[in-house]
């Protein structure tokens, strides 16, 4: 199939930029020191491109994400990276010998969920400075002991540092990240266990106290986390077709909100002109000049919750080539719902 | 099945909601002076009680709202209301005699396409203000010769008042529309047939021109159109679980920005407390009091696109009884993607 033939609104994967963002992580972070973030992109195929570079053990944010990866034979060791109140979904998974599921806690009532689900495995998690998940680090020893004395074997520490990923001033990323991680380590001092799980794609080099990090926007990116200075590059597109040419000097295409994630802004015009609005299925586009019928790209502010709007990932051999480029293949967003 | 074995996060539709908002519609606009636009909870069965209070006609937004209304049934009477580039694939709709399927055009190309995609039935698009699609005004006439000369059967014009939805000062409001609908009125005496469509549920009731009003939202509301002086009631929920309680002060919800809209803010919360922000699975909660497994409701901001993040709408007898009460069905949103 060429790009020209893909039905729009649709996501185009740069298969160059996909290669070079995982090598470049994986040079960085090889095998086990990265346990990628599936949650980013939601498709086990693309998973298995991880798998190829040498990542056999993944992060997940949802229980779906954990049954897609273990449907997929991506099991060796998953991490459900967050509080889950109701593990049954998560222990009917783990009839098979093989499968090897861990679960964050943060309290006693998620550590009981974990043991009442048949899940046997966790890590304590702990919060380093962002208000989301995780126990008081003065806390994780306290839990690890309740862990252990319900029969779980508690495999280390983890800690998020979500505050400092988009941090652009390079003094404050830095002490940021020493505070946080100097939180985490004296927890893990208290856990024990051969894991500190953290950090991210706005982190990867800086944070050197995570023994796997848990980075996943790398592979693709997006203009939220191109503002950083990284060596990843964007490589994740929403495909449109121009709809309508107005009189008034604007243009219409046929992606609007429902296919592009709004959260950290609207996204960029690949080309001349801007973004005007984005609509649920349209999105307005001016200062340049447009026939109807044209392929126009824009460039998604935020790739997970674009990503989770669509049915496919269609990866393309050179998306500048946005006509008569190859369609590679075309990946199943299979992870996405709950 | 009780709306506390619900896994979350999931929507919630309030049933007596639903039918008072549906009733009081269908008061003022009883039968075809309604088209209901199903962009709005892309659900051909939420759409079928609809049909059952009168309404037969329908308004889509994209190929696959009307590929999902013929394949459940409801293709009597069809408008896509929206420009088409390729009509490949509604023109492989149009097989059986009894489907009638009518596409919006504003150009030459979009008339070509409908023509050559063996559509044969169009409404002239017209810019009646909002920087979107349709023709100038001016120019209806001469689209509608193009269109009947090309073979196509025009059934008269539509016209979008969409910038006005929203408009809290009353005087501005029906300026608006008295000048937007005399643009629309002036293009239909150009054009002629019998239809002259548009409108939505913020204009529900000062839009006296159209003969068929395009709302869908009023079906459940959102928190943006609640700010609004209309007598339809919120009936859409997002159900959450408080996963994580801290100890300073905010506790965690399941469902994040992955389920639920931010194009138009956060959503808000039912009963105690406030948002303090949504991440991609987790909104966190602050100024209230929460245990670990409680459930929680959030009201979205604009449900169309909060929809479209779901696989099912869970319709229950009462949205208040948010444990013992009963799930009467779950409807599968059925015509979300492209």
């Amino acid at each position: 199939m060429k790009v020209g033939e893909i039905n729009t609104p649709a996501l185009l994967v740069d298969s160059k930029t996909l290669a070079k963002n995982i090598a470049c992580m994986t040079k960085a972070r090889p095998g086990a020191s990265l346990r990628p973030h599936v949650k980013a992109f939601k498709s086990s195929v693309l998973a298995k491109e991880l798998v190829s570079a040498g990542h056999e053990n993944f992060c997940c944010a949802t229980i779906r994400e954990i049954e897609g990866m273990v449907a997929a034979g991506l099991d060796h060791d998953l991490l459900l990276a967050n509080q889950v109140v109701n593990t049954t979904r998560l222990g009917a998974l783990m009839d098979k010998k093989s499968t090897r599921i861990t679960v964050a806690v943060d309290s006693e009532e998620t550590i009981q969920s974990a043991k009442s689900g048949g899940i046997s495995e966790v890590l304590i998690d702990v919060d380093v400075g962002m208000p989301r998940c995780g126990c008081h680090p003065n806390e994780a020893g306290e839990l690890a002991k309740k862990a252990r004395d319900a029969g779980l074997n508690v495999r280390g520490v983890m800690g998020y540092e979500g505050h400092l990923m988009h941090e652009q001033d390079h003094q404050k990323h830095e002490n940021g990240i020493t505070r946080s991680m100097a939180k985490l380590e004296a927890a893990h001092a208290d856990v024990g266990g051969e894991i500190i799980s953290g950090g991210g794609t706005g982190t990867w080099e800086s944070n050197t106290l995570v023994t796997e990090l848990q980075a996943g926007s790398y592979v693709l990116m997006d203009t939220e986390y191109a503002r950083l200075d990284l060596p990843f590059e964007q490589g994740l597109f929403l495909l449109t077709t121009v709809i309508s040419v107005s009189g008034r000097g604007h243009a219409v295409l046929d992606g609007g909100l429902k296919a592009v994630a709004m959260d950290s802004g609207p996204p960029s015009l690949v080309g001349q002109g801007e973004v005007m609005y984005c609509a649920d299925e349209h999105t307005g586009v001016t200062g340049g000049s447009w026939k109807v019928g044209e392929r126009v790209l824009l460039r998604p502010a935020h790739i997970d919750p674009t990503i989770a709007k669509h049915e496919t990932l269609h990866v393309v051999e050179e998306v500048a080539d946005i006509n008569d480029g190859s369609v590679l293949d075309s990946w199943p967003i299979d992870l996405r719902g709950w």
